[in-house]
């Protein structure tokens, strides 16, 4: 992401970029065989639910002008369009909460203007779209997507929040909705009497908890104990989806008596109906627009073009994560544009544009990755054992390794050349003790040594929005499921999307008494709980949270709500002339580093190094975990990873050396610094040879308290 | 417990031994003051809770009969009785689940009898605990209790399980009522129309699953993050109480709409009502008992004394563990004569008698042990925060401190006298260094050195007595809580007492695939995990189940159900005859040793040990994490140690020293057997340095393998 002068040259150098490996992604995708219908089963799930509760959430703000028809159309044509002609392959699209939330404040502004109303709803937005469109594509000429460095976490973690909050409001909302008349229906009907109303609510507040608990709980089935492996893994990958179908089916478990529309099950019209086929001429109306609202459709454009190259262009920064090692050169410069084309086209049809999704993005990869790997590890292990039968000497073995990995990893560099050493070594050194244990194994030893690798191709993403196009046509299942549900989906996504954002995890730190802190301290944490005294860490925190504030009181206003992305952008001024008065540099750094310098201060063999401290040569065959699991441990279940926060990670500088004792065991995994090992051993141990493991956790508090006591 | 041969001697030595702390018991209690009442409020909600579900589930069984009025009666008369005139006073008497099911049986056998019929079920129950209390004192006077220790584990296992079962049956049982009619009640009513019906299923539903959720999550409260210590300490102590008081209080949270009777409440007779005084003259209708039926009942009370007889001693048992470091003698025989006075006595006023009962017995102990250790750490801190004031020497110090230890401490033994010799040594090499952080701080270094004590008094389960006598006049407030609440209760109750059951463990452990089995051994788990082969153990589990399955079927069988605690006294001569044929005899003594083995073979001073490693001296201030916590650490939720599996446990052989390394780390604490440490160091690092720490794990369970290969 070189900052470019021309305009076009950014466009031009990532069109350029990608038509070079294009051919290879098509060909990639059919070599992995039927192996690729996981990642695309995988990824399809996630990306459908979410576009059929945001078309249910649609179709109640739009008083069923728009519906889960719509939102499910158009994430499939512009995955389609995107999986042929984009530039980057892993990014998922799909119609995400952003844009439902304008469309309903875009319908709210309609609706009460007399002379657009409902009817020139669809075109008015049309124009917004084509308004969206053209800056999108400026933008993108421009070379604009290199302002993405200058967001900071501070405002990503802000929208995220947001968006988890309003998923939140959703999720109430909803379950409450459900003890009431819904908008617009007879309340004389029998099933709107008072008892069949409460009923409704209850079994809305069993099935709502339902599906939050158990879709929950099915998050970490790839840990869990029991079970096998295939079952864990699935359920860890379906879980949500099976726990929609699982209550929806439970939801039919109902005695005969009960009347038939309770519980309320999802209101959308099938696309075969006149009704929906209606607005897909949406073109013809936009001429009816009156001239002056051509021009009002400004500013929700300006809005919409800037959220989007903003939420595009993250989304495609965290499927092309750096710990992924990824081969193909990035394209945001192309792919902006080809989203105003793609805003452009779905304007013109009356369906509300897709943009890149943020949590199926990098899981899109992350599946990817798993996939890569399985494929590697079975090539190189029948080529070596090839070599183990033919009696070739451990060179040999290795020298035809190496052509697989060559072959497999066409583009080598400094990374993949340490790789190769690393198992060159192993290979190698096997034979040294002489006895049987030490031989070399193709089966055990080889997984140690595979660096993670994912496999870049275009055809999951294409067969993903195929499949969620043929989605249309279940419209009739789709309608099966009740509207609890979707609730309850809706407060899973919620609670699913905190872990990991600091901002959250920092305002759980003020329920934690200063006693307990080591607490956080023995677990995973983010760098800035131990260098960041507790003072800055607070106002910060608060800082953010009256900002937080802010911004959700704003969605509240009934018009102006539409203004709610401003603050977002807003935040850069402040993070670059407020905030560095307020803070001393290097806490700013730790609390809020830019994703760009997050990105470059990790270096690139984390990932596989985690892989090998989990996963030992020797129990490869009975020690059951597989790259999966690892991926869990490493990622968030949104594909990110964990611990982004600090970009001077002290973790990965200690060397593998640093980490054993001279006994061969390792030092206190739990903490991540390297501080601890300066603290005197005899300090570490009391007189009767016990180990003060938490003294020394300790000794760290004491220190952050100390500093919170110091003057600024 | 030694054998003796001549009648009453055992009951004249409890007596004797008993008599001597007698007085003592009283006075130590007022010694401790307003403190007394923390585990009297904690043991009150304990044991009162579980009296009134009994209460309302013999309600149901014996169609109002009886209730919570009796049940609160009867466990508040025997436990004033017992605190006053009881051998061992950390025994808490109730009324308990096998005496419930067996008045349900009494009940169907009586209703089932013209000439008995409701009328007199309550006079023949009176002839059969007349025949019991006869059989107890009979037992007590010849010595039994030292039978006590031909009862193995698998017996108290099964036993164990068959009441969790019965437990989570009632529950689900009493949730599908909830959608019925209720027995004996007018269909035609409001409330009982389909509409309501349903409605009150549905809130049974959510309030039944949201006590068992939230009540499950209290327990651990007090290792949360979140919340100061006195909040923690508070929601795990008195969670389970709070919940019901919260769900009742949402109850009430119903539309005005709703009919007054849903969700339905506890159904219990006023005490003061003419309903539920009539009974308390049950004395006179005993002689309208026809002679037959006066003899009919000596086949109940046999299995009632055999029950009574086995629950009660293993009761006392748990409470009186020797990691407890009781001081006062144990009192076996003298309590079951007691016992049988007890029975005799409520048999004659009509309520169901009580015994001693197991969760609530030891977690009395246990709260009592917290009690007495911060007392004797005040106390020992202030003294010797007097003789540094005066600038007196450490021996000094430790003079004065030895003298408030032996104070409170007045019959020293060789483990009391090991522990002073260590804070001795504290005291005395404090200024060794030479430095300020060497300095003896009594508060700071005091906490270590202390050893695991029990108040030993009277006042707390007199007091919690009264309280529960108390709670009858309470019944107006209990009246408000939804029978779903209890429903919940139930289910709790089931899911509670599995943990520590290695029956229960062992069927989970069918459910681990091989190569998950490491997750098993890395966390807590008992002995015969890896020691004994999977053949055997999955043999073992399966004669268990099958046993199990049988005991289950008999409870189903209308009258002969009575029967059900036969299969448990059968499993005398079946664990000492046929067993030992079956298994080897070593893998036989892990699977299933006997209680008195168990306790014979661990070491007194485990408990004061875990205590020094999980908290260490330098961090008492800062370190927020009080005894009770440790406790909950060792423990189970009933105040059981964890890990009583093995008798040859070789956690607790290890000197301090091998526990470290020369560095002073811990070894790898998650592993508790020597056998690791003779794995060669070579073999637990890779070639680069990084351990194979999960490899060491999976060593052991291939050689598990192998044995499941070998022939048998």
């Amino acid at each position: 992401m070189d900052r470019h002068k021309k305009p076009f040259s950014g466009i031009k150098k990532d069109f350029q970029g990608r038509l070079q490996c294009y051919k290879q992604e098509w060909i990639g995708a059919l070599c992995s065989g039927m192996r690729i219908l996981a990642p695309t089963a995988y990824i399809f799930f996630a990306s459908a639910l979410p576009v059929i509760a945001f078309g249910e959430q649609l179709n109640r703000d739009t008083d069923g002008t728009l519906s889960s028809v719509e939102t499910l159309t158009s994430t499939a044509i512009c995955g389609i369009i995107h999986a042929i002609f984009g530039g980057q392959p892993l990014l998922i699209l799909g119609v995400a909460e952003p844009t439902v939330i304008m469309y309903n404040y875009l319908y709210g502004f309609a609706k009460g203007r007399p002379e657009l109303g409902k009817e020139l709803f669809l075109a008015w937005a049309g124009w917004v779209c084509v308004w969206t469109a053209v800056m999108l594509c400026i933008l993108a000429i421009l070379n604009a997507c290199t302002l993405i460095t200058r967001f900071t976490r501070v405002a990503g973690e802000l929208f995220g929040m947001l968006i988890s909050v309003l998923f939140m409001q959703e999720a109430v909302r909803g379950v409450i909705s459900e003890f009431g008349v819904p908008k617009g229906e007879n309340g004389t009907a029998e099933q709107y009497q008072f008892h069949w109303l409460y009923t409704n609510g209850l079994l809305a507040v069993i099935f709502s908890f339902g599906i939050l608990i158990t879709a929950m709980k099915s998050r970490g089935a790839r840990s869990w104990r029991y079970g096998t492996g295939w079952l864990r893994s699935f359920i860890a990958d379906y879980g949500v989806p099976l726990m929609v179908v699982v209550w929806t089916a439970v939801s039919y478990a109902k005695p005969a008596d009960l009347p038939h529309d309770v519980p309320r099950r999802l209101v959308c019209p099938l696309p075969w109906e006149a009704g929906s086929l209606s607005h897909w001429t949406v073109i013809k109306d936009m001429a009816k627009v009156p001239a002056v609202h051509v021009f009002t459709a400004i500013i929700p454009a300006v809005m919409i073009a800037a959220l989007y190259f903003f939420d595009h262009s993250v989304a495609a920064q965290m499927a092309q994560q750096k710990e992924f090692n990824l081969k193909n050169p990035s394209a945001y410069h192309y792919d902006v544009f080809l989203l105003g084309i793609m805003t452009l086209m779905c304007g013109l049809i009356g369906v509300p544009p897709s943009n890149g999704v943020l949590p199926q993005s990098p899981m899109h990869t992350r599946s990817l990755s798993v996939l890569k790997r399985q494929m590697m590890r079975n090539k190189m292990v029948k080529c070596a054992k090839e070599g183990i039968k033919l009696e070739a000497s451990n060179s040999e073995i290795f020298g035809r390794m190496h052509a697989v990995f060559v072959e497999m990893e066409p583009h080598p560099n400094s990374v993949v050349d340490k790789e190769l050493e690393n198992l060159k070594e192993a290979v190698m050194n096997r034979d040294d003790g002489g006895d049987a244990k030490g031989k070399f194994d193709p089966d055990k030893h080889i997984e140690a040594y595979l660096p993670v690798r994912v496999n870049e191709q275009r055809v999951t993403n294409l067969l993903q929005s195929m499949l969620v196009g043929l989605a249309v046509f279940a419209i009739p299942a789709i309608r099966m499921i009740p509207t609890s549900v979707l609730w309850g989906y809706f407060a899973y996504m919620s609670i699913d999307s905190l872990p990991g954002n600091q901002f959250w995890e920092r305002l759980l730190l003020f329920f934690i008494p200063a006693g307990r802190r080591y607490k956080v301290l023995e677990s995973l944490h983010a760098s800035y709980v131990e260098s960041v005294p507790f003072k800055y860490i607070t106002k910060f925190t608060v800082f953010q949270l009256v900002y937080f504030l802010i911004c959700y009181g704003i969605t509240w206003i009934p018009t102006g709500g539409i203004l709610f992305p401003l603050p977002f952008f807003l935040l850069i001024p402040i993070r670059e002339h407020v905030l560095p008065k307020l803070f001393p540099g290097e806490h700013l750094q730790e609390l809020d580093a830019s994703e760009y310098e997050e990105y470059m201060g990790r270096p690139v063999q984390s990932m596989s190094l985690s892989r090998r401290e989990g996963c030992d040569e020797s129990m490869e065959n009975d020690f059951e975990m597989d790259s999966a699991e690892i991926l869990d441990e490493m990622t968030t279940r949104r594909g990110e990873l964990k611990l982004r926060s600090s970009f001077n990670d002290r973790q990965f500088h200690v060397g593998s050396d640093e980490l054993t004792t001279r006994r061969g065991e390792l030092r206190l995994r739990s903490s991540f610094n390297d501080r601890q090992f300066h603290v005197n051993t005899e300090e570490m141990t009391t007189h009767r040879g016990e180990l003060k493991l938490r003294a020394s956790f300790n000794d760290r508090m004491l220190h952050v308290h100390r500093q919170n006591g110091s003057p600024a």
